[in-house]
């Protein structure tokens, strides 16, 4: 393998170390001791590609924000589904319904209390949110085209709404028993996704 | 004054340092050294009081808690207003709409992050989102029998989506500035309430 590609997968391999760890042991356990003994690599190769804890959590928020995306190009590729359905598995996909995605909410959790500290964090948290809001956007319109939902649906608000209710239910259930409870139920994906269709998220004249 | 008065009053006077040294520079400014410069008393008075950085902050928490409540009990306690009213207010009292209410959000945002590593934190946190929830249930059913919001509404899905789409709205408005300003406009708050009126929050046979 071409040396740049063989650097590339390690440091997704070590990424890959931050976010087991991080989901196992909580983010405090990110450090280069315990990243090296995680990953089985020697401290001397972890310093080689993060040159502190800050980047190799750093390391982590992108891994998980690529783990993110991949999940959602899956969600949107995939064919013989509606918009509607397409919106319930984008939902689905941010709630901690299993260990991969607990593990993923406690990461970003980290980095939004890291984003009130460090601008270069908030930089990229916000980042993350805005292309989320787009891309719910995009599928909250095509769902009005299909008749999935209202026409007369304001999908700028409606996705701003969804959007933070997810991640607000997600934040919490983490923390929460009751709302790790609530969201676990037969219809909590559809019922958060129904909350479009309320008179908040239709176009005012 | 009877010294346990004195103590009682100290104890808060050094709990509203935190709160503004954490609103003004931040979280991580909250030292028992930034606390003691912020305050005026000595790291002696300081060490007295709190054992360590991390009771500090607990102390942080629970004044912001007790403000909030502060909050919330002048908003229910008022006179001619209706339950619908009081959830408007109940809203855009948690929502970063001023300072003292960025600062909160700060804070809570720094107490939900530690509650993924401390279960101390993390049971002060479910406590606090549960006490919001009940209360925001209870206005919400006030409301239905005001005839303000519909008479079949679930009330307990609706408090649910109610407070995490707040929450998570607050969250998101201190990291990305888009979302600050969407909290900003006029009928923001109304419209945020307003999702409880959609099937997601109705009564299901």
């Amino acid at each position: 393998m071409p040396k740049i590609v063989v650097h590339e997968e390690r440091r997704r391999e070590l990424a890959d170390a931050v976010l087991s760890l991080a989901a196992r042991e909580g983010v405090g356990s990110v450090t280069t001791r315990g990243v090296a003994e995680e990953s089985g690599w020697s401290i001397g190769v972890l310093n080689h590609y993060f040159g502190s804890r800050h980047e190799l959590l750093h390391a982590g928020l992108l891994r998980a924000s690529e783990l993110q995306y991949a999940a959602y190009d899956a969600i949107l590729g995939a064919a013989d589904t509606t918009a509607l359905d397409k919106l319930h598995a984008l939902t689905a996909c941010v709630l901690p319904l299993d260990e991969r995605r607990l593990a993923m909410t406690r990461v970003f959790l980290f980095f939004y209390a890291e984003g009130t500290a460090s601008e270069d964090a908030r930089t990229r948290i916000a980042d993350l949110l805005g292309k989320w809001r787009t891309l719910v956007r995009d599928v909250l319109v095509a769902a009005t085209r299909e008749g999935g939902l209202p026409a007369d649906l304001d999908a700028r608000t409606a996705a701003l709404h969804l959007t933070a209710l997810t991640d607000g239910l997600a934040l919490e259930a983490v923390l929460d028993p009751e709302v790790m409870e609530a969201i676990h139920q037969p219809e909590a994906v559809a019922r958060v996704v129904d909350t479009v269709r309320s008179p908040a998220g239709r176009s005012r004249a």
